[in-house]
């Protein structure tokens, strides 16, 4: 097991928020770096803590730094842990060359093309590895309390791995303008034909929301806001109609699906910091259930 | 007068924030940016304003990315501005050599050394210019109803332009981890050594702010709060105690003039987003009297 290495702290609200390294397994060795944020007023005990997944091109940083999170994690006494988007350095040919792609882009899966598959994990990294390295670290958190939201490509992120996971790992979900069926938008497409060995295919089961609410029989706890003023959205990267329909199709009502549309907002962070409260106190309900 | 252009506009909380370019006589004809939200709640009328200087190296996008503020101003119906911190690409030799003077670091002065007397006029820039092409535009700002706040490099702006203005032209001030004695500190001795003819002399009566608070005899309303984590504070950078000091034997009262210490806080946005709601609601005590 690796040990984590301090990079730097910050008080926040009434918090601190730390940024760590270690060796990653699960990302073939390489160094990574995630943010952690621990509310002060856990008096001892473990807190639970929401996973936050950044979109393409961002960081540990970038949700930490813009979402606005932290009054309403520090006053709903829930942590929160903000990993990387992708592996950093893997020196994997055309691994730099898009912004879509690659650095930066990781789309939370566990590769299996033969030269991303030993850096390319995410998936692995976010759902194992970094819940075992934090507690090994004998930091004050209960992971079997944890939820998941993101933005973007993390917010597919968000979605995937709460859906996907047979063991029920997260106790809900939440997403600011997802990539919500991937497998039918260019950004998608374009990650799976990159990271897996059957494409589309292999993807279709593991990797794309609308796919896995469709088949999803147990009550789930989904709450979704995109902004009308989305050019993503209106390019039609994000498509969060068709998860909606499939979730409704498959009798997930609206409260256990919210969907929430939310006129003129855009696919930036001053978007996320106006419904980020709102999605603290959502996740806080089941957090502390 | 030069007329605005839209660069870009984002909705957020209840409110829009634009990034305007203009031709800034103020700053030599070079190109100017700024940001300024408006709330939404306006109802037609005319809003109050409170101008935001963010510190050495920021842009006009760094208070509004990070700063955490429009949550508290769209809830207060104040409009936020927010300039840039000094000239760009006035090709002068030497001013992009140091991240603490020149590029990114005007000090919020009016330059009267020769070779930066034509663009580095921040002074005149925020108090003067900006109020005119924003009004000369025909945004709903009321600028008689002006308050003014910043961050380090900033906080010494807002202080020294609210103290500085005969006409009174701020209601208030607040501060984060300002540099408050400037002509006693290394980045202030740099910035005015470098920017004016008379350096520290000539500094003295217009832009140190614990200087201009011991001749101030009418009310004011400042608000500083600092971090006791803060390094620039314990290099002696801030001496937010000269000020206070200052403000004590000219018979500012606790009601005019409060300095907190904010224990184990630091330099950074995250100590800024802690209290940028509190800052807001105190300049709202003034802004809608």
């Amino acid at each position: 097991m690796s040990v984590l290495e301090k990079v730097s702290t910050n008080k926040v609200f009434e918090g601190e928020l730390t940024k760590y390294k270690f060796k990653s397994a699960a990302l073939g060795g390489l160094d990574a770096n995630f943010n952690l944020f621990m509310p002060f007023n856990n008096a001892g005990a473990k807190v639970p803590v929401l996973v936050y997944l950044a979109g393409l091109t961002c960081t540990e940083d970038t949700g930490a730094q813009k979402g606005g999170f932290f009054g309403a994690a520090a006053s709903q006494n829930i942590a929160l842990l903000f990993p990387d988007t992708s592996p950093r350095g893997a020196g994997i040919p055309g691994e730099d060359g898009d912004w879509d792609f690659g650095t930066g882009a990781g789309f939370y899966v566990d590769a299996t093309k033969a030269e991303y598959s030993k850096h390319y994990n995410m998936a692995t990294h976010i759902t194992v590895e970094l819940p075992q390295v934090i507690e090994a670290a004998g930091i004050l958190i209960d992971f079997k309390r944890q939820s998941i939201f993101g933005h973007s490509m993390g917010g597919h992120g968000a979605l995937t791995l709460y859906l996907a996971s047979k063991a029920k790992q997260y106790r809900s979900a939440s997403a600011f303008a997802p990539i919500s069926n991937p497998t039918k938008c260019p950004w998608g497409e374009k990650a799976f034909n990159g990271y897996l060995q059957g494409g589309l295919t292999e993807a279709l089961d593991k990797y794309d929301a609308t796919a896995l609410i469709s088949k999803y029989t147990d009550p789930v706890h989904i709450l979704i806001d995109y902004g009308t003023g989305d050019n993503f959205y209106k390019q039609g990267q994000l498509l969060p109609e068709n998860f909606l329909k499939a979730s409704r199709d498959a009798g997930h009502d609206e409260f256990q699906v919210r969907v929430r549309s939310q006129s003129g907002y855009d696919h930036s962070y001053y978007f996320i910091s106006t419904f980020a409260s709102d999605h603290i106190h959502f996740h806080a309900n089941f957090l502390k259930a």
